[in-house]
């Protein structure tokens, strides 16, 4: 099992090589769940997806949370304040977007020691809601020990005849797409610390990603501390038929590994693109790129609905399989790499 | 200015006697966000009330979020974890019920330490959701130094052709109202420290409240551990046209002079109705009683509305003036007592 480089929990994570219970503990809440609340109401989506999907009272709507916590989910001696918020607001719009769905209202809760620039955290948290017209619309603020931004979107389902795009509807046989190269955010973060490790300043602000030795640095880095959200993908891959979806948000190793869990089906991996400048470890366990996974029975159907909006076409990297264990890559194994918390 | 004895923030926040800028950071989120999305569209309330309210796609949405942190919001030397997860969830119930909103769904950010016992908070929070119908349909798990807990709920307005009612419609002759008595919160955390300093053992469950001297020392425990939100109350205040409507989170004092700010008018008050065991202070002051105070022009469809649906009749506590700097009781002057974060 290859471990990659503990890359985004520097104090609270450890990569899944080492136990950890994280999916225990979720299961365990879905259990005391559904003891208060009885079955899932037919057509709803509770725990467990990247995203709730509810009745509503005049139409679904597609929830979804995600926080960012100073020393677990970035390190804020190599990334902004702003950089934090920002990384908060993506990741759960991400969430949305991995449903097919599409963001409308955020709500922020900042947890703040005293003396914290709360205005360089609010400014990109807003700049992140502006890039996907998600407004801010509430919030609450609280002192803390810690730097916490937890964000929560309620969003919706365009076409309310499409079912929304969960992690478990592929089949045996479904294409497997990916929305761009993968690994950029690992590399961004290695940058940084060899930056650091030379002396270089930290980082004070969204403009300020220092002088990095080429073009292709700076977009790792960039991509590291501002990453994108793959809304529209994720909304047409919903209207091209996908059959099942999960964002890379803590490795496309684990991420992948999920989806095939819920699905129930295995998987056979020929490629995996790799962002410049990035290695192949990164991209399979790196985490963060927040690009989409799309298992699909008509990859035509997507590549045309990804053209006809204007988007890149999606990447092929392999096929969904019969048998539930398999885990290949160019016919070798592919190992188990991504980040979860450590709560034990 | 009398200052109570610090409640509910022990470690990160101070009374509003001493200097703090909650306020001021609030208002410059709301302008960070409103240079990003331009204007609040017509009929939608963003930043600074209770609960948002936006159009959403198929009627009205309330949206609401509450944190708790452990040593800033609950002293986990004398509450439960399972009491920190209801206090959220019941935080973020009562914005929904301060709008004459009704909670639908909840979302919840659970950040712990290893080795936190994750279950007892998760059953004091889906406890919470299943006393106001509030189902826990997702959430998040991260890695932190510190226990928080974030809950963001999306509610309704039952009939839409009511407005929501804001802390901002109080006119001059309104009569003030309240959901019930104040200060058991307060009180019951003073008990409580009472109790440890005699050397009683720490409370582990919700049943376990230990043996208090008598009933209502029991009942004032059990208020600060396990609050209510007056989700029917503000229901009924807004079928019978009530004109402003806030929970009295950090103290009847402070929540009042928000309510009065927010809707140009001054205060008179006649009464302040203390709960049993707790003093005038602690109901002024001592906030996290989670009753609502109301205005209203008339005031017998209120009273009469209460008795329809069931509720305990609401208090009369004085009445709305034109003279908005005037904050008195019984004719004296109304000290502003009250908590909030000190972000400095």
């Amino acid at each position: 099992l290859a471990l990659v480089e503990p890359k985004l929990r520097p104090t609270g994570g450890h990569p899944v090589a080492a136990p950890s219970d994280e999916g225990a503990v979720v299961a365990r809440i879905e259990r005391a769940v559904l003891e208060r609340f009885g079955a899932v109401p037919e057509g709803e989506i509770w725990i467990g997806d990247d995203a709730a999907v509810v009745a509503g009272t005049g139409g679904p709507l597609v929830l979804a949370t995600d926080a960012a916590v100073a020393g677990v989910h970035a390190d804020l001696e190599l990334v902004s304040l702003g950089d934090l918020g920002w990384k908060a607001m993506a990741a759960t719009i991400s969430d949305i977007g991995a449903m097919g769905g599409r963001p409308l209202y955020a709500l922020v809760t900042l947890c703040v020691p005293a003396g914290v620039d709360v205005d360089q955290l609010v400014a990109g948290v807003v700049d992140a809601g502006r890039a996907w017209d998600c407004a801010v619309v509430g919030g609450d603020l609280s002192g803390a020990d810690q730097v916490m931004v937890s964000v929560a979107v309620t969003g919706t389902l365009d076409d309310g005849s499409l079912p929304p795009v969960t992690r478990g509807g592929a089949s045996p046989g479904d294409h497997l797409f990916v929305t761009g190269e993968l690994g950029a955010s690992a590399a961004g973060l290695r940058l940084l610390r060899i930056r650091r490790t030379l002396g270089t300043d930290r980082p004070t602000g969204p403009s300020e990603y220092g002088a990095m030795d080429t073009e292709s640095d700076a977009a790792l880095v960039v991509a590291h501390r501002r990453p994108r959200a793959r809304v529209s993908e994720g909304r047409a891959a919903r209207a091209a038929g996908a059959t099942a979806m999960i964002d890379v948000s803590d490795g496309l190793s684990l991420d992948l590994h999920r989806l095939a869990v819920a699905s129930g089906v295995g998987v056979e991996l020929v490629d995996v693109p790799v962002a410049r400048g990035a290695t192949e470890e990164e991209a399979l366990g790196g985490g963060e790129d927040f690009e989409l996974v799309i298992a699909t029975g008509s990859p035509q159907r997507l590549i045309g609905q990804f053209e006809r909006v204007g988007l890149r076409p999606p990447l092929r990297i392999g096929r969904c399989t019969s048998d539930r264990a398999q885990r290949t890559l160019r016919g070798g194994p592919l190992v188990l790499a991504g980040w979860q918390h450590d709560l034990r």
